[in-house]
């Protein structure tokens, strides 16, 4: 459990607290968030349908005074009592095994969920933030994806419930923002790794320290030739923050544009586990991206922003967290 | 107004009467498939919220006693007594600055009403078709446009709430026809043109029609140079009745493939009306797509379907057809 030390934050001499809302707040990035503005003194209010989200990523801010847990789904419309100062969207799990479980749900979390969140907004003066995704570019044409790049998503297929949701979710977002005068900002997510993702959660970098760690060979999907940049989750809430401070309603990317084969980080990851296992092949799944890589050039234009973490370190990171959760869980198994 | 002769369709001697529904009935398409399945002896129930269709496109059916005339909007759950089989949903005016007055509302008329009556075909066992639209190619990279192409469209522009929302409900569409089992259809129409357009739909064919017979200049957008290509509206609608007679759950495209440039589309009107005006330019609107040409190969294939109706009979027919609408407002303007 982390401790909380609370440093209210201070402009000008004169600490500003806001009243801060994360949707998908007990989710893998939105606990981060969460933690982090508490940290900061703001005070938090998560928004979470638990889902995929898990009461065990909040658990060390609930009993927090400043921290209040609303049990919502965002697909139905969210009355809050009191000022909002901002609000961020991270509703929907990013990950295709569970999206692909109720994939209408899924759709409509992005979308309802995006008009629910932007009328809060509008009706409370708030600014309000879209944790979009690099899902928006699909399999995408080009090696390095920058934010005017349209994509290749097919939209009759297993990710669309997932990737089209998000796609009109940003269309929504720009409406409200350059028609109803709402002070939107639009992130897309590339993917991202730390503590918290969940064990079960299929993508690569859990699904590789998980099997490492539990002493099976790490699946490798098609030739293991595709490609992804990982961002570690310090770094994206770095940025998300900044998006929202500053004034850019256009779509900004927020990743890691360090490249690596699944092949490569398959390496890494028995290195650094020691793990004695092998590979074992699958077929590529439908629609999945051949390549992935943020071009940053607008963060780092706007915001002042990049990534610090390394992949080597915060793999290390992010392995001794799972470490300690398959542990704590193999414990729990024996003493059940 | 048209005269409707009532011949019930026979199948093996047996005639088999059909419910249908028709969502965005009195619009410009929708009310040709009205008039159609009228003339073929079906029961007709038009679903319409008047927002851009109009009484005058069903004034020859609304006293017709197999056609019933429902005022909603698609963005309400639609509840009907009785059998349906079938469901057209052409709901959403796909005029672009008609469609940009409430985006947020066209958003949802696109999304919203997709599941509203893929859910009515879920609960009436009917089988449901979606006039997409050659908008989700958005601003295509290829002559030729084949439904495996993904599109060019931008998330965060004026054309987006169309296009995404139609995009989306293709996703819609897919999903509900992939995972529950509903029997789904999906249209994508390029541009369409023939009598019951709204003059001032602000599409091409009317632009210049209109201007033409008000002895107006034309106005060219750009340079004239991007092409479109266009449908007459009697072989769409065979296109549509072929597409939900067979069991296609993927998108088909309907269009014709004759491509013209808008300087001889401008000729052609200049010619055919004997109008003695000229051409004036103004700049190209945002995100205009430069090219737009179905590949409708596999209509071919799957339906047997291609259109028959050439561009200069198709105008002739709908210029004779503007006439006598400018003509009766002009008397009625003279009258009142």
């Amino acid at each position: 459990m982390n401790t909380i030390s609370v440093k209210r934050p201070s402009f000008s001499g004169v600490a500003r607290i806001k009243t801060i809302v994360i949707a998908g707040g007990a989710g893998f990035v939105g606990s981060h968030l969460c933690e982090r503005f508490i940290n900061q003194g703001h005070r938090v209010v998560c928004v979470d349908n638990l889902q995929t989200g898990s009461r065990d990523n909040i658990a060390s801010l609930l009993a927090h005074h400043d921290f209040r847990f609303v049990l919502h789904d965002v697909t139905a419309p969210l009355a809050l009592d009191g000022p909002v100062h901002e609000i961020y969207n991270m509703a929907c799990t990013a990950s295709p095994p569970r999206y692909q479980l109720d994939p209408i749900h899924t759709f409509r979390t992005c979308t309802d969920g995006a008009m629910n969140l932007l009328n809060l907004a509008r009706d409370k003066g708030a600014k309000v933030l879209l944790s979009s995704t690099s899902e928006v570019y699909g399999d995408p044409e080009i090696s390095l994806q920058h934010e005017g790049y349209r994509g290749n998503v097919n939209t009759c297929g297993p990710r669309a419930c997932y990737d089209e949701g998000k796609r009109a979710a940003e269309t929504l977002f720009w409406e409200y923002g350059a028609h109803l005068g709402v002070q939107t900002r639009i992130a897309r997510i590339f993917n991202t790794y730390g503590p918290r993702m969940h064990p079960d959660d299929g993508r690569v970098v859990s699904n590789f320290i998980v099997q490492a760690l539990r002493g099976q060979d790490l699946t490798i999907y098609g030739n293991g030739s595709q490609t992804r940049s990982f961002c570690y989750i310090d770094d994206l809430v770095d940025g998300l923050i900044a998006l929202m401070a500053s004034d850019e309603k256009m779509p900004v990317n927020l990743g890691n544009p360090d490249e690596f084969t699944m092949l490569e980080l398959a390496r890494k990851v028995l290195d650094k586990t020691g793990a004695s296992v092998g590979l074992i092949n699958q077929p590529l799944p439908q629609d999945d991206p051949r390549q992935r890589r943020p071009d940053i050039s607008r963060a780092a234009e706007l915001l002042g922003w990049a990534p610090k973490v390394a992949l080597d370190q915060g793999l290390d990171l992010t392995i001794r967290w799972f470490w300690s959760v398959l542990n704590a869980q193999s414990v729990e198994a024996r003493v059940s």
